[in-house]
Parts: structure tokens; sequence; C-alpha cells
């Protein structure tokens, strides 16, 4: 399936990198059909879940992902993208039969995109990086709930149908699934940001009143952080394997580039000032790989990977941000101009260094756990 | 002066960042004229060049250009922004009266802006970072040059009314001065980069049969190299004063925002995951600025400064990256989107680690000159 | 197996390590004798060899001297050291029958020690990193060869019973087996380096008129580089093993330092700056056992693995690096002192990113790999 | 004075750098007498004090220094070396005039050597970096004090004459002077670490029930973190002057290899991979300087300089470390061996990254100070 991906995202999806529909809000919604309908064509739609429904393994998965982010479009193509395939990935653990196939069966036939409603925004002490400090509320009114509060950074709200909203009810963190749009729902305004490559960008929403039949609750109330943390490290660790692929297509151009240009006498590749460069990445694309081999494996093993993803996405984000570097530097001008997709593969990844947990916070949590690990070493 | 120039940016020009004129292409000419005219009214048009046409010290120049750098609109509001702060500076001394009358003038007016063509596309085997590859010629036809060849990243070229040509005569690399637009001189593209705060962005240019007068050669014919070395260090210079100002602007943004958001109990500057990158920040905006200051000495001294501005630019320009990335990663989210100027401070810094030299040939030069001291020391 | 040998480093090496018989010029004969009398009582000696003379897998091999490695004695102690565990691993490869009898047999029971006589002195435009400078000679007279040459860094000459050494004979490089000592083979003198852990430390040895049978060839003449390859990547590996052990150990103790000194009013492991620097070494334990693992199991399947074992390499060496330093740093002055293994463990890893071929040396090999690599995929 | 400093280390003392009395616990006191001697005669002993007994300025300082630490053994040989060259300056500006002449002037004169009793074991809970956690006291007993405490990493306490103790008396830290040995002040042991270029290395010194007359007060009672703050500044900025020297010379050292030795077919310096290393440290070089002569001009002015002083200590140590450890590896084997000096360089620059406040404790405090900054612009 992965030869599949990769042969059909460079044949027929590279070639859609400069399509003018590639906005800075990201791709059109019209070219997201366009692609998906080849896609189909090509049996190569979300490629990840199988005809019976069930997902390949996370080890398989992050081989399938990966060759999907050879370009920055291939995810939206193929509906292996954030936020989408988290949300497939949630609904299909928690969701109820009549939730999937009122929700998930949409988002895996690629008709239509999600978004999920968690973070909001640190200008009003609320959540930013720390899920703790949610304002969001859920509040019980007869067979419905309502709810009320505002989030940010809320990747494909605009143009998604299917939203999963998590809110604190009198039992804790509880999600909710909706229709969208909803007149409750108001996306105040879509941020303009470094990335480019998700349909609908990130908006700013505002929630009012927003009543939910309780049947579109996920799962029981105040459950609502386990079910994150179902999504938590899968979802991060899918993100890693796509923008690898990314980093794999910056390295095969800036490589070809090397090895093509000539300077002060030889090709730049024989400057050992740029071959080196592209030797660290080579050595930093091995290690990305097996860093995200590795967490996929716990994964599989049913292990919730908190520890294993938190290390992957600090290790995986800041090697790839060096490679995205290093490709952008080996060429120069080039690099700075988005003649190739390696400009963009720059921007998105520095936005990866912040994304699902800016590497600062992991480090954090890395840290406490070594803390715990000892306490219990010196005390058992 | 400088303070004239920062109260100035300070209080007129930050109001801008914001204006829909700021388009991916750089400010529109309709934003800069407007810009220019409070300028002119609060007296700090051109503030680097005084009223006898002479110019500030290069050490004073650094002072006025960091704080004209305060926005990455600052430079074009108060006429202090590349290409044109060089080629001022090169007209000023290497043009004819007659020359300086009819080009420079109006540059010092800030009523029309110039564009400098000295870089070849590396796709044709030509300049790229190495200026002994140029393409480009001139050759005499009566009392005429006539002029052909390829130019890329030609900044501002788009809309400027001067332009600076090297091409190579008979005897060398040699400089013309051109009224534009020509049709002889078409822009093909104007490239899509990862900066954007020049008006004009970034050209390919052709130059085809272009026929230019005999006294609008700079200078003598062969020479164009020693006049690039005239204004080759002190523009490099001024990029770092310029880029300086801005990170110190991100730094000041970045460190309100770490004192005013709280997370995980307490505010961001308190976690030393971020106070670091602040302090590093305030370690390296010092260091940067002495480099500048040091550079500037040399240069008052009637020196070419050609290692100390190598020195200056990849000391500079890495110091300013790793600033704006700490700033970007400090500000999370916020950091990301263009909701503050840190996120464009990002990219143009980004750019700056290439443009007027790559680091990497930076040092290449300087390994050289170490060689080549060695040596002398050792014969000595 | 490796079980077996962690726990016997544990309970019988660590208090070895302030034995004063650990000299500046590693550990004295008589401690290296008295510790492997514990080893072969445990059932640890050897541990890689089985009894069959069969080695175990590399990837098997990979834990047992990671876990031999957790005291810089460990090796010593359970004979997995280098040069001999290359020298055994080489010789079980490409030796005769006889010969086997003759000089490993004595290396495998841990009763002797030997050196591998390659590298050469750069200051007489020798070799260096640089073996095709070879210019030790080996010319034939009657049944015998007569070597001489001068050879640098040779680990472990002093005190060694067998020597292999490296010459050109008119056919090309060729190696020989030596006893030792041997009164044309002289130790010009024993250097002074920063590491300490090498029974012998490392000598400059001048060979005079060296007279070798023809016997004690091994293998072929002229086939020296061939055998070289053999014992290279393996070797290269093992030493990544072992000193992955040493930087496991690190890592314990400035963690167990960090969670129970105090600083500024809570322990240091509270402090972000302490434990990202934790964090950050958990991540690099990680990925460098992952690239060894990766590495072993290429030259399981009989691969030279040279591509592999130099990316291994500079990661490993690279990774350990920053972990030792960080390791110091956490503990401040204790760091600093050897109160803890710590010390040793940052001097061995600092040479370590020299020895077997210094990064630099080993980016340049990958980059002409990735420019051939390029060649091959445009032209095929 | 620095020229004629430059000179005399240069000629007088490079030469014992290979002396066996340069132990591991640091030169003998026989040497540092003989290289004193020779200082003497030469007229350059304790050279940044003038005859009439005041200082040069922190600025001429910074270069007389710098030049004395071109050899380890230098600041020993013209009496520049620490805790000295601090100790002398507390003296000078808080020591009543009888106490100067008991106390300072054996010490300007070079006959003997001092140590400064601060900072206490971090393993009881004890002050480490952090001076608040002293438990030393002082009891005021008739017409004298008794002191009893333990103090650890006191810089050649073995083999002082002159001990400057601080304690807590009744009203805060105090300081006392002390004439040594004195029974009452045990060394328990001379801790065995990473560095050895001072006289006496460094102790755990026990202080049991000494007597101290009053008069041997330094001032006031409870005034003894004022007079620390006294020395503080000066003493952590000349450090970095005289290891700065050190880094000019193993560069001096390092580049001498490069140009001289060949690898794979050109001299060293010619691979980008080395050259771009020297390079850097040039650059490197460079801005340390300027960092410290920067922090001198503030002192100059009277100024505690105690973030000036945090920013040069953290920018410069950790520059060094850069510039030692590219010193070492250019030089591959011959950077490990003690065959130059560089390989102490290398280790001494690592252990001032953690003496007189690792650089995590520089960078906390100036994270503090932003904060404060910012809140005083705000409330202002």
């Amino acid at each position: 399936m992965a030869d599949k991906v990769e042969s059909f995202v460079r044949s027929k999806i590279f070639t859609y990198e400069k399509d003018p529909r590639c906005e800075d809000h990201g791709p059109t919604d019209d070219l997201v059909q366009e692609m998906r309908a080849l896609a189909r064509e090509a049996g190569v739609l979300t490629p990840h879940i199988k005809d019976d429904s069930s997902h390949f393994s996370h080890l398989d998965t992050a081989l399938i992902l990966r060759k999907s982010g050879l370009s920055p479009l291939g995810p939206l193509a193929v509906n292996t993208f954030a936020p989408d395939e988290g949300n497939m990935y949630l609904l299909g653990k928690c969701a109820s039969p009549e939730q999937k196939k009122r929700f998930l069966d949409q988002l895996v036939e690629g008709t239509s995109r999600s978004a999920f409603f968690m973070t909001e925004p640190a200008d009003e002490n609320g959540a930013g990086s720390d899920p703790s400090m949610m304002l969001t509320t859920a509040k019980p009114d007869g067979n419905h709930w309502v709810i009320n509060g505002r989030k940010t950074f809320i990747t494909g709200a605009k143009g998604a149908k299917v939203g999963i909203i998590m809110a604190k009810s009198d039992d804790g963190a509880t999600m909710f699934l909706v229709d969208l749009p909803d007149p409750a729902i108001k996306i105040e305004r879509v941020l303009d940001t470094i990335d480019s490559s998700m349909p609908g960008s990130h908006s700013v929403v505002n929630i009012d009143n927003l009543r939910v039949p309780a049947d579109q609750m996920l799962g029981e109330s105040g459950e609502g952080f386990k079910y994150a943390q179902v999504r938590l490290a899968p979802a991060r660790l899918t993100h890693c394997m796509r923008w690898l692929g990314c980093c794999d297509r910056a390295q095969e151009i800036a490589s070809d580039y090397a090895c093509k240009r000539q300077a002060f006498g030889k090709p730049l590749v024989d400057h050992e000032g740029v071959g080196f460069m592209l030797a660290e990445n080579q050595i930093d694309l091995k290690q990305a790989e097996m860093m995200i081999d590795w967490c996929a494996s716990v994964l599989d093993t049913g292990d919730l990977g908190t520890t294993e993803s938190s290390m992957a996405k600090v290790a995986v984000s800041e090697a790839l941000f060096r490679i995205a570097d290093n490709c952008v530097q080996v060429m120069g001008g080039t690099g700075l101009s988005k003649d190739t997709v390696v400009e963009q593969v720059f921007r998105e990844v520095r936005a990866f260094r912040v994304y699902d947990g800016p590497t600062e916070v992991h480090k954090w949590s890395l840290a406490k756990k070594i803390k715990k690990a000892h306490k219990i070493a010196n005390e058992g």
C-alpha cells in the first residue's frame, strides 16, 4: 500500500504543488476534492484504514503516511491528513455504531472534513498548551447539553462538516460530536500563520449556547481526557510520519540541486560545507524514521505510549527542522523561493515544533517522569 | 538622530504593520510613499545622510539603522532600506557629479527606488554566490554599450526608477547606471520567496540588447569589482544593523508575552525553559550589537573591512536567527501567527542567512585568510 | 547473557573504579587479570563468543557489550574491550586454523592482550585518518618478510602478547601476525592522552627490520584492506555499544544526583534547566541504541555496513558526547571531580569522537556516497 | 605591559609546560616560585597592579590577563591567577591598612598564595551554587570569633598562606582573614578533578572551632555578601580574560597544525570541514574579547556589573568551550594527547563552564532580571 501511495503522490500530486488553489490559508476544498477523486480512482484513498474498517498497525501506518507526505498535498489527497486522520482514529475507537455511521463514514469516504475543538486561547488565562486550564463549559439542559466557550487554533474548522468539541461538564472534560457549520459556532477569524498546508487553516472560534442532543456525547461525561489520550499519542506520531515524508522530499530536492550546481569551480556537493549538511540530513532522517517506528511498535502493543510519543515528538520535530533548514541553506536563494517545495517544508516544520505540544512542554513532562521513576526505584 | 528615528518608527510606523498593502511581494509603493511623507514631515527621511550629502560615520549609522529596523517597515519609511541604502552609498562614493544629480538625488529624496543587477542564475552555470562566473556582457558600439544577460534575485527591480547593472566588458566587470523601466530590461518573473519586506520583492530579469550611453558607465571599464567592494562590506553591515533592530523588537514582544501569559501555574517567564531562551537572546543581541559596532569602526578607518564584515555577517545573521527562532518558540502558536511581527522577523532573518553571501561562503573565505595569514607569519 | 554481564559488572566491577591501579595510562595488567579471574568464575568472560567459537549475532552482541560498558572497567573485566574484541573478530574470520590456535585462543581465554598496528603518524605526511598514505613496508626475504615503518596511536601495544601489523608489500596492504614483545618493535613512547580506560594506553612504535615468517601472514599478500574492512565496521560499532553503556551509567548517576540535591529551594531535577538536560539525554540514549541496533542488523545480513557504520559512528559518538557533557553540567563541581565515573566518561567519549575516524571523515565519506547515489539514479 | 607579559610568557614560560612538576593537582609551589623569580626579574610580576598599589582599569587588565593566559602556567608565573587575583582585589578594596600589610602585601609580592573559603558541599543540603544556604557559623567569644563549618572546592587551600573565610554571624554573612595553615582548618581531601592548572587544586576543608581575633574580620559583621559582590564580577571576568588567552593559544596551535598536515591529498585547512571550524573559532574569539571588554568598561564606571558579568560568563565560557573542542577535533589524535597544551585547555575550559556559577545559574538570574525589568517598565 505504501508503494501505491508513493507512486500515486509522485505521479499525480506533485504537479498540483504550484496550483493557484494552494492558498495562504491552505488548499481550497475544490482542489482537495479534485485530488481525492484521483486517489479514489487509484485505490489509495484513506489508505491506512482497511476495507473492514480496521486500521493498519501503527508500524504499517508509519510507512504509508510517510509516503503520503512526500508532498504537502499528499495527505490531503489520500485522506491521511491532520486533524482528520486523528479524528477518524478516535471515532473508530470510541464512537457508538450510530455515531460512526453519522460522523465517521463521511470522513473515511473523504467526502468531508472535520475539526477538533480543544485548545483555548492563552490570552484569557485559558488553556494554551495546558489542558487543565480549560474554560469551555457543558451544562445539561433536559435531554441536551449547552456548550459555551472559546477555542483557538482550531485546524480546519472553516469548511469542516464534523466537529468534536471538548468542554467541561460537572464530571470533568467531555467530548461532543456535532454537525458543522452551526450558527452557534462562530468562526471569529481565520489566523494567518507561517504554515499553509491545512485546508481551512486555523481559526479562533466562539461557541455561544450551542445545544447538543445527549446522544451526541462521545462516550461518557467526564471521560474526555481519557478519550483525548486515545487520540493523543497516535495523532502526534502521524504528524511525525507525514512531515518525515516531506523532509525525505526536501532532501531529494536539495541533493539533486547540490549535485547539479557548480560553485567556485566544483559541484556544490563536493564542498564539504554543503556535503556535510546533506550527510547530517541523511543521519537525521534515519533517526527520525527509527524513533517513529519504535513509538509505533509501542502503540501496537496497546500501550498509551505517552513517554515514547513525547520523546518521538521532540526528537523528530527538531531533527526535521534541522533537515529542512539545511536544505534551504544548501539551495541558497532557490531554497528561499517557492520554486521548490523546500521553502514550504521549512515553514511547515517550523510550525510542527510548536503544534501538538512544543518541544519544551514535552521535555518538562519527560523530566517529571525521570523524577518519578527515580522515586519508584529508590523506594522499591 | 537615532532617538528621533526610534520615536518616529514606534509612534507612526508600527501601526502600518497590519496594513493590507503589506503584500507577499512586499509593501506597495503607495504605502511606501505614504509612510515617507510622514518621515519627511518628522525630519527623519534618509537619516543617515547629512544635509551636506556626507554620510554619518558607519558607527553612528549602526545605531540609526538599528532603530529604523524596529519595524520591518521602518527602513522603507525612513529610506534606510536595502538595496537603496547601499546604492546611495556607492553612488555617493563613485558617481560623477552629473550622475549623482541624475540618479542619486531622487534616491536621497526618497521619491524613487533603485535596484542592483549583479547576481546571476545558478541554473545556467552562472554566478550564484560566485561573482567570477558572471555571464552578462557589455560590448562597445560607438558611443554606447550594448548589454546582454540574465540576472536573478534582483531586489526591488519591479517598480525601481534607477538601475545599477554589472556586466563584463573586455576589461572585466563594469557597472552602468540606467533609468528604469526600460523595454530592454524585462522582468521575467517576480520570485515568491519566504521573506516579504522588500517592495518589488526579488525578480528574474532578462537584459536583451540594452543600449547604454557611455557617460552612464560608473567610473571606469573593468573596475566593477573594485566598486562592488566599496559597496560590499558597508551594505552587508547595514543589513545586520536593520535586522538587529527587528530582533530587538521580537525580543520585546516575546518578553512581554512571557511575562504576561501563564502556563502550568506560573508566568511563562518563570519556566526556565522559557526564561533561558530570553536570556540567551539578551546575550546574542548584545554580541550582535558589538560585532556590528566593531566592524563599523574598522570601516570608519577607511579599511575595506572584508574579513571583519564576513565575520560580522556570519555571527550576526546566525545569532539573529537563534533569537527569532527562540521568540517564535516562546510565544507558541501566537509566535507562528501573523498577529505579531515576530513571525515575519523569523522569515526575514532566515532569508538573511543566505542573502549577501550565505554563512558557508563567508566561513570558506575566512578559512582561506587563516591559511594565508599562517603562510605570511611563517615566511615573515 | 547480557543480564549476567550487567549483574556481574554492577556487583563486582563498580567497586574497582577507585582502585589505585586505574592509572593515567589505563588499568594495570595486574588489575585486569584480577577482574578477569572474577569474570571467569562468574561465567561472563568473553561473553560475546560462544563455546563453539562462533560469535553471537551483531544484534545480540550490541546488548552484551552495552552492559559490559556500564563501567569503563567492564569491557576489560569480561574481555569485550578494544582493540582485542575487534582483533578476535578479525582472526576468527580470516586466520588459518594454526594461526587461530597460536594467536586467537589466548585472546579468547583472556590470558593476554593484543594490538593492531595500522595508524601512522600524520607528522611525517603519513596516514593519519587516511589509510592510503601508509608508509610502512613489507619486503620478502626468502621465507620471511621484513617490515619497516613507524606507527602511532597503537592502543594497548605496551603489554600486548599478540600483534597484527599492516604494511605495504608490492601487492598492496598486507597483514602479519606477530608475538610480542619483539626487540624489532620498539615502543618509542606511550602517549599521554585525555582518555585513560585502555590498558597500555596508546603508543608510538618503531618497527625496525622486523622479520616475520611467511606463515604468519594473515590471508594473502595485498589483501590487507579487504581484511581491514572485515574488522572495520563491526569494531567501530562495538565502540558505540560499550560507550553507550558508559553513558547509561552516567545518566543514572546524574539523575540520582539531580533528584537528591537541592538548589534554590527545590530538587535540582525540578529546575527545567536541569530536567531538560536529563530529558534530552534520555532521547539521545534511545536514538544511540537504535542506530547501533540498526547497523548491527545490517551487519548480520552479511553486508559490509560501511555507510551504516559511518552513520552510526557519527550519530552515536556525537550523541554520547552531548549526554556526557550534560551529565557533567547537571552535577556541577561534582561532575568535574573523579568522585564519580562521570568525569572519566566525559573524557573517554571526547576521545571517541576522534578514534575510529573523526566525525568529519565520516561525513565526508557519506557526502561522497550521496553524490554517487545521485549519479547512479540519474543515469539508471 | 600586556606586550611585556606576552613576550615573557612566550619566551620563558611555554617551555615549562612539559615540566614534570606540572602535576595532576596543579603545578608544585616549587615550580611556581621558580617561574615567579623569572617574572620578577622581567618586571612582569603582578602586572595588573601598579607600583602605587592601584590597579589598572578593568579594561587594561583585560589585555594584560589575556596575555598572561597564553599558557596555563602564565597566570601562576606572573601572579594573575585565581583565586589570588580576586583575593588581592578584594583586600585592596575592603581591608584595613593593617590587614593589607599583614595579608595583602605577601600576595602582591608573589611570595605566598591564598584561598577563598566560600562554597559549601551540596551533599549536606549546603550551599553549592546557592550562597543563601550557607551553614558555616561564626560565634563571638570575647574578643574572638569561633568558626565552625565545612567548605568544598576551595581552590589552592593546600599550600596557601592566607585564607579568607565566609561564615554566618548573627548579623549575616561575614568574612574573616586568617593565616594558614592552621590546625583548626583541616584539609579533608584534595579533590581529583578534570582540570589541573591550579596549584593546590581544590579541597574539601573542615573548620573545627577556629578562633579568629576580632581585628581579623574583614570590614563589618553581616556585610560578607556585600564584599563578595565587590569581588564577584571582577573575579568572574578575570577568569574569562585568562582562559581567552589560553584559547588564543589553542587556536594558534590548531591553525598551525591544519596548515601543515595533509589529509586526502591537501592540507587539512583546505578541507572545509576543518577550515570552517577555525573560522568559527576566529569569530568566537572576537566575540569573547568584546564581551569581556564591554563588561570591563561597565565595571570601570563603578557599576557592580552583575548582569553584565553574568552575560559575559555565559557567552565567554560557552564560546571558549566550542573553540577548545574545535581545536581538539581539528588536530585529531594529536588534539587528544598532551603533546600540545590544547588537551589541557579543553579540560580547563570544560571546568570553567561550571566554576564561578554554572551557565544555567547565570541564565536563571538573567531571566529573573528580564522579568523584573518588564515589571518596572509596565508600572513606570
